[in-house]
């Protein structure tokens, strides 16, 4: 089952990271966007080569000591369809260096919809033969829409064992304007949402305790993980707001289990930019990324 | 303001109608997929210029009649970057044909990538000179992350003259799983979120009483559609699930206040496959989408 195979990964690399790919144009070498420009022009193809390169880069630096990267669709968006082809050639470099993808896409639709996001970012389509239009083991998904809008994916994810992760407890400031309402059940929004993930979980039954359908949880907010830990014991956790975002390791470290497992932490400007605030040569931004990598995971494993 | 320019495309074609276009390949015509396949091959790319080749038949034949299209992002990137690009390709044909593009992506993010997607899909990039990644009016939206995933969106609208529409209560069956949970508040989920739209809009005013910040509200739930045009007297509404999903005109009318105005009705699979239910030439299909959207139009203008 994909999340067991992600979780076989953090246990055989010891690291419970995943590196997110948001490749800001601000956050790439100059040496890079000066090669990429020069060869291609100023313009959306020679930004989108730009981050091909500097994700070939990072992927090359931590591929044998972070199990995962998380690559976030906007900034590929942003820079067009040359950008998105970007993301898909991103995602191959990363699974061919043996990463497990997880597509930070937060997407959402009702059902006969979903089934092509669904196909999009985790299946295949058939024309022939299968084309894959995207490659990732794992694509985040918002629940607002309920049971149909995320049946799709679940089908998608027993067929070519593939997980995904739902929006529970966003890391960001304004996250309780709705998710931290009282319902009249009792339950917070997000609580009624983190349950439906362990609803929709029973499908994907793993051998860690972990279903295939994972939970969003902000680090930014260490009650709310604590709670929703016991909550939701079967609920693998995608962690964001470690890092630049203000969480500390210790905030993370509620969100894994007495086995030190449960959940993966991401980080991606502090990783990204670590050249940067380390003032190194940006030739070696790879290094200084790889030199944050294990910091971090340093940091992380003496906290769990 | 770009919603006041969408309501004066409604009025001066008298048809508060959007054709959705969600292309999946078995509404295409075969002769229009032979055609492509025998060009480009049996592969994304044939797909995705089938696709290109039909949304252009269609857009040619109803933009004298319709105010506004809505491509849905799934069934492009369904076709991975090719059909990426060819969502491109007719956003930007629309635009030529003085059509309001409603880009259906229901993304959603915190802050900062919010920026990206907002920039992506309303906005432009900055290299040397300013690129556009897609081309849109307005982007569909999911609001479960609160104000900071909805603040990039308002200052790119007001910067670009562009619209959002925020999911408020979705036409999918299974949208009340979440959305009709009743808050300690006393309202429900949707009309919190409701109530949230009308706050949003609050910095987008128009001249009809409509603010930039729309309501995405099925037509499947009449009796939610008349509570909500109360509730929420300044939100103007996008209204899937009219057709195919089952609401008539009866129930969308609802939407509309006593000027007639207050929404925009979705039809997709009625317009895009009218050839089928007609059983004409295929050849024929953008004619039968002609007929078929006059046909709605009159349907939707009597129960007005």
């Amino acid at each position: 089952m994909s999340m067991d195979r992600l979780i076989e990964k953090i246990i055989k690399l010891n690291n419970p990271t995943v590196v997110g790919l948001d490749p800001k144009l601000e956050f790439i070498p100059d040496f890079i966007k000066e090669q990429a420009f020069s060869e291609h022009g100023v313009n959306l193809t020679g930004a989108a080569q730009a981050v091909l390169m500097f994700n070939k880069g990072l992927i090359d630096s931590l591929h044998d000591i972070v199990p995962a990267v998380k690559p976030q669709a906007a900034y590929y968006e942003m820079l067009g369809y040359e950008g998105v082809k970007v993301l898909y050639q991103t995602q191959k470099y990363a699974h061919q260096k043996g990463m497990y993808i997880i597509t930070d896409g937060k997407r959402n639709d009702i059902g006969a919809t979903m089934q092509a996001y669904a196909a999009a970012h985790l299946g295949t389509i058939s024309l022939l033969k299968e084309h894959e239009a995207f490659i990732a083991d794992s694509l985040t998904v918002n629940g607002y829409l309920g049971t149909d809008g995320i049946e799709p994916l679940l089908d998608i994810a027993k067929k070519y064992d593939k997980s995904i992760f739902v929006l529970v407890k966003t890391s960001n400031p304004s996250s309780g304007e709705l998710q931290d309402l009282k319902l009249e059940n009792g339950l917070s929004v997000y609580e009624q949402m983190g349950k439906m993930c362990e609803r929709w979980g029973k499908e994907l039954p793993g051998r860690y305790g972990y279903s295939g359908v994972g939970a969003v949880v902000g680090a930014t907010y260490p009650e709310q993980i604590t709670t929703l830990r016991e909550q939701l014991p079967g609920t693998f956790f995608l962690i964001p707001g470690y890092g630049a975002q203000g969480a500390s390791a210790k905030d993370v470290a509620k969100a894994f289990d007495s086995n030190g497992i449960g959940g993966i932490v991401n980080s991606s400007r502090a990783i990204m930019c670590a050249y940067k605030k380390e003032k190194c040569d940006e030739q070696d931004f790879a290094g200084a990324a790889r030199r944050e990598a294990i910091r971090m995971r340093g940091e992380l494993m003496l906290s769990l």
